[in-house]
């Protein structure tokens, strides 16, 4: 068995690959390119994590990570053209530094490619693999377009929004478990508790990342505080605020919304303590967070083999940064 | 045996279905808006072809009939954008109509359910099916890219324009051919036949519609000759000509290039008739057309069964309009 880390760093070096012929570079370069860029390669170990859940690793297991990897490039790579992102990670996106349309195609390569490594997998698992990889990756865009659509809206539901990032977010993470675990040849039951220890854990890690944005501590949080009330974002927050504050408060959170006040964020931050938002936002990730916990523990395989995922919802929920 | 106006008359009503879900609407409208808007429908109708020339017609050749088209649109909706066109057959590309981020979005998706297509076929076929169908993906993107590439070049040579044209448009062509043939039972050397059968016809396809918008006749041809001159879009005439122009008309065209004079397209045509193109091109369509009817010949069945993808050759060759 091997842990979260060392999965993460197996992946990390097995993914410095060539995933693209050379030419047309005009092509594939902006595609290399942004995989440079980085990111936490979460899902691909999630992968592995899922069939190590069942069995040792296959080299099915490795072909799904790579491909869940492209997936996820893929959307980021058009999310940024659509959200006209001029940065990932403090480097250009790939749109500003080579064009929309350039950008464009490339996230579409990627996406085949994606599937290349999908058809790279034996042959007994593949329609099943595909049947649940589609589903995920149709959502995703399902999920994007639901996000757009609510920016648009004056008001969105605490149910509407917690399905938009169900979508979005939370069902590539447990796809990706999913798929491991068929490779390792999961049955039914136990993919289905895998899937949804992964969707709960995506739904927690969301509340919680709208939280901290908010009233994280800043020096750990990395980042300056109160960016997403600056940029009127519908978060966790702001929907329960605008469900649940009182008449005045509402009203006040309404006109907050349509300015840029200098003491927004802070006025902000007092609506949404007056509105026990803080309180709430706590008690759901804990809610979401026990959810998988008892669907893993479902999970019919001794209790030492869940060590690893264990590990994940750590990483993933007891940072306070 | 069906004869293509047949077959398309059959695919025609069977696509009439309801590809997607419903909601949400806000990205499926989009897309299903599109596939209203119509077109020939050539490469599902092919795929069903290459079936029939080896066998009757199995439902794996619909489905796959059906991913065809749907790729062949995603790539329309995501040129569109591309290209910044307003209108496809007189309709409002999806850009115009819903915006840019859910037209890029709708043809994301739109290549999603090309794969859920994929995935209804017999899992005996299925990695086969998706070999062929990546690799003509991921050419029809680089030769996208490399138009985009050419479009800012001075000069390009006949080779690569050769290519670019292969991989933009040649390549699905003989590849929904394949997959026909791949789930009609062909072996290898049957299918390698066909492919090269579609790929020579789509060139020679391509050639007839640069010779046509230059000098085809008007009250036949259903739309302005000329658009390509006025458009400076590159061409098989046009790069032909910048080859083989002496100096003196050379510099001529270059300099038209780099005007809109109101006697432009007229006096290119002069040009074009002095570098010979209008015969030249008239030899290669003809040497690309018996390039695939001798491969169509080369195909081990009786000649009786050819007769529907001889139909399609005079179909798409021998018009003058």
């Amino acid at each position: 068995m091997q842990g979260f880390e060392q999965l993460s760093k197996a992946f990390l070096e097995q993914f410095q690959r060539a995933h693209f012929p050379e030419e047309p570079a005009a092509l594939y370069g902006p595609a290399t390119y942004f995989l440079g860029v980085g990111g936490k390669r979460i899902r691909p170990v999630m992968c592995l994590m899922g069939n190590q859940l069942f069995d040792e690793i296959r080299p099915d297991a490795w072909h799904l990570a790579n491909a869940v990897e492209l997936f996820h490039n893929f959307t980021l790579i058009h999310d940024d053209i659509m959200d006209k992102a001029p940065l990932r990670r403090g480097m250009q996106t790939v749109h500003v530094k080579y064009g929309e349309p350039t950008a464009l195609l490339s996230g579409d390569v990627m996406l085949v490619f994606a599937y290349e490594y999908i058809n790279r997998i034996g042959s007994s698992f593949l329609q099943k693999i595909i049947q649940v990889f589609n589903r995920a990756a149709r959502m995703v865009c399902e999920g994007q377009q639901l996000d757009m659509v609510f920016e648009q809206e004056a008001q969105v539901s605490f149910g509407e929004y917690l399905r938009m990032i169900e979508l979005k977010t939370s069902v590539l993470l447990a796809a990706s478990l999913q798929m491991g675990a068929i490779v390792g040849g999961a049955g039914e039951g136990n993919q289905r508790h895998l899937y949804e220890f992964g969707k709960n854990l995506g739904l927690a890690f969301q509340v919680q990342d709208d939280y901290l944005d908010a009233f994280g501590d800043p020096a750990k949080f990395g980042k300056k505080v109160g960016g997403d009330i600056l940029a009127n974002k519908k978060t966790f927050l702001l929907i329960r605020a605008l469900e649940h504050a009182g008449p005045v408060d509402g009203a006040e959170i309404r006109e907050l919304l349509s300015q840029q006040a200098p003491d927004k964020v802070e006025r902000m931050l007092t609506l949404f303590k007056r509105a026990g938002v803080d309180q709430w936002a706590c008690e759901l990730k804990e809610r979401f967070a026990a959810s998988a916990l008892q669907h893993l523990d479902d999970i019919a395989v001794l209790s030492s083999r869940k060590g690893p995922l264990r590990e994940l919802s750590q990483f993933m929920l007891h940072r306070d940064h």
